[in-house]
């Protein structure tokens, strides 16, 4: 299984490939890095920026699934704005190509990676270098917060879809569904 | 001058499209509606099927421009992340044809349209029916607000291009800018 993980933000989007490790096998990174904007840029000159660069990492690693950060509950309506522009636009290139997309919480992305949901960025970014054996921790914080949500999904996203298919069928026929927990 | 206006939100979407009264000619209504989505559905479903709506507008319609509502300061996180997520799609979908893409606050729209940025629903629905010469009201308040929107930037869009253009050629060169005012 391959995953693309966002970490959505005008300025710093992360972008992290993963390939999961089915059977025991060890996930291994397939690509990772950040799409930039500049700040003084108009924000639809940025949103459509990094449309085209996360449309060009979907065509170039064909992922099986997309997970995106989910955005809540934060204090500030202005550093959460970006964060969810951006994370839509993601959230919409994956859809239309009929990828499945989800959505994970940070505390839900750290506790994942390194068994705490309050870890910091230091040990998010050590505990990704650890599990997918990297020479060299990916700098910076987005592009490890991009292969932690893509490991996130890789462990988690398997148990999810047993559980949303254990409840669509208690539920009788119902509409295939993307999407992360709700 | 032929407008979209958005009026952002996954449960209900407002879009309208005006054609703008150039020389002393009355704007004019092109296409009103609204795209919605249900609340129970998955964000990744939503944002893909109003995403897939605001392209057949764009397809239909193909306007010169699109006015999108700008989204800040509000104060519940939950209430405007919606409004974000929806108002990035239509901005990217815009930018990607090349379309100028301006954001307008709801104080800004309501003063064009009313002459007050504290107007309510039902004056901005009363005078987009008189400004546009509508037998009946458009309903519900976000297909007014839609029109509004468009309005608002045929009004003040080649006002907001010019001072753009003057700011630029003080400045000296510089790249191309979509966008409303900053």
């Amino acid at each position: 299984m391959r995953v693309l993980g966002v970490d959505p933000g005008l300025t710093r989007c992360g972008l992290g490939v993963v390939d999961g490790g089915g059977a025991g096998r060890r996930a291994a990174l397939v690509e990772v890095g950040v799409a930039r904007t500049p700040a003084d840029e108009d924000v639809a000159i940025r949103l459509r920026d990094i449309s085209v660069e996360i449309d060009s990492w979907l065509d170039r690693h064909r992922p099986d699934a997309v997970a995106v950060e989910r955005v809540f509950s934060q204090a500030n309506v202005r550093t959460v704005m970006g964060t969810a522009q951006v994370g839509a636009v993601a959230i919409v290139l994956a859809a239309r190509r009929g990828l499945p997309v989800a959505l994970y919480t940070p505390s839900e992305v750290k506790a994942a990676v390194t068994g705490s949901g309050r870890a910091d960025k230091a040990q998010v970014t050590f505990m990704i270098s650890r599990l997918l054996d990297l020479a060299t921790p990916p700098r910076p914080a987005d592009a490890a917060d991009a292969l932690a949500l893509a490991l996130c999904h890789v462990w988690r996203g398997p148990a999810l879809a047993r559980v949303r298919a254990a409840a669509a069928s208690a539920a009788g026929p119902a509409a295939p569904r993307a999407g992360g927990p709700s």
